[in-house]
């Protein structure tokens, strides 16, 4: 098929990667084809962005179609698998299941009802039960982790530095429940924790709330802390900060954002940089391991 | 002054109830009125429910007039102090502050802007220092507190149960961190975490959110879970429950409400059992104190 680099990609042969929304999919994808790997896109019908789709090879699959997904991997020759990007979660209704995925319906349906932890390591199971190799993004496209230290030009404060370390913390305690990967604390109160909502729409709310001075809070204080669960299979789940969060937490009125420094992943640094300054928010990764509080 | 029971009341006097919104603050003047003891409110503006407020001798007192509050409480010949009722957090620019609350205003800016447990528990120690003893409402009013088993005809599930520990559990975990003192479940996945939103705007959200499609849950499934923050004072704010929950929770398409049965208020249970069996809700007190997940 493709040319490869063969010291660089020992038989790994060429990658599908699963795609959902957001620009972190072409990230990834472009990042393996530096190192010479052929890319095939499995674009998430309904999720993924047919503009940047449509620079890659690809096949659009709905979400309820996991049978046509292995078939084009395997017809495209791809042993490896990668799952990258933001899910809209379905109404079960509308989900279109091929004859494999009816199969394993009940399956299906007990993943999509627990938490999205539990949705994305039974298909993650399925690949592999299937013959595939799933690896995480950041194994095909290490650039994408997020560093140590600041993207723009603005730091944390004192104080903004104790709520980080207060958000950890309780990212540390709620990692067990299966719940989201991220908190807001404005002078060490907790203004909001992420569940079913996501972060978006929490710092949406956030936003609305203060709006109508329903949640009292410093304005240009507070932090949006970003770290994975402790139990996390790294492969398919880690926490993702974009150009769209940085808007999200200078909209909601707060500092800045931290990050969970290499283990979690960034779009886009560039741009993160870029609008983080002009909104004067931070966005900063951190060492989340601090001793547990 | 008035007419006192010398052996249920002995030595007590007459009581202040510094009294927020809601139904409470009226069943627990009731209840000390029952015990034979005199009541004087002293009723939050912005708060308080004037046509409550009017059926007892009371003084309207604004948030930021500490000193107006214990003045009346004295010359009423109040000793004991309890607070009561749900607080409208005002924006700081709103609080007219008397002498008084301008001198300790250092501390009650630090109060305000931490959680709800440190202004609370700021304001017990304030009056406590006055020579106030601050009393919790379950102390004068010791009917106020939700039973075991349920409210009205409904019962929860095998699921319910399950999901009911879960919330129990996961409100342990975020406890230290004084956070809110609910959260809902359904079929094991955390769907949200009260923080500074409050219970009912977060069951307002979750009904929203599903309404829009952009939460998935199963229809008629799903606990909201109340229990105090374990390191909680509990004079000053134990979690309450009322029917305003009861139809918040109906709204939201969930199941039921679980509460921790001896450690949180129940505002009219007759007219909470009535709503919730019309609304096809369970309301149900349960121990919370299962072992640690």
């Amino acid at each position: 098929m493709s040319a490869e680099t063969p010291t660089a990609v020992a038989n790994a042969g060429p990658l599908a990667v699963v795609c959902g929304g957001g620009s972190l999919p072409v990230e990834v994808a472009r990042a393996a084809q530096r190192q010479g790997r052929r890319v095939v896109l499995l674009a998430l019908r309904g999720s993924a962005d047919p503009h940047f789709v449509a620079a890659f090879p690809h096949h659009w699959v709905g979400l309820g179609q996991f049978g046509h997904a292995c078939r084009h991997a395997r017809a495209e020759g791809c042993r490896d698998i990668v799952m990258i990007g933001s899910l809209v979660r379905p109404h079960v209704r509308d989900l279109r299941l091929d004859f494999f995925t009816l199969r394993m319906l009940p399956r299906v349906i007990r993943a999509f009802q627990s938490g999205d932890d539990h949705l994305l390591s039974s298909i993650a199971k399925m690949f592999e039960e299937q013959g595939f190799r799933v690896l995480g993004a950041h194994e095909v496209a290490p650039e994408i982790l997020m560093p140590h230290g600041a993207l723009g030009s603005r730091q944390p404060s004192e104080i903004d530095r104790r709520d980080i370390q207060r958000g950890f913390a309780l990212l540390r305690a709620t990692g067990p429940f299966d719940v989201g990967q991220a908190v807001i604390v404005s002078d060490n109160r907790v203004l909001a924790i992420e569940a079913a909502d996501g972060t978006d729409l929490m710092l949406e709310r956030l936003a609305e709330l203060r709006g109508q001075g329903r949640v009292q809070a410093r304005q240009g204080g507070g932090v949006l802390v970003k770290a994975p669960k402790p139990m996390q299979d790294r492969r398919i789940d880690l926490p993702s900060v974009g150009p769209r969060t940085v808007e999200g937490v200078a909209r909601a009125g707060l500092a800045g954002i931290a990050v969970a420094a290499g283990s979690a992943i960034v779009a886009e640094p560039g741009r993160i940089a870029a609008v983080a300054d002009r909104a004067h928010v931070f966005v900063v990764g951190v060492a989340a391991d601090g001793p547990p509080s």
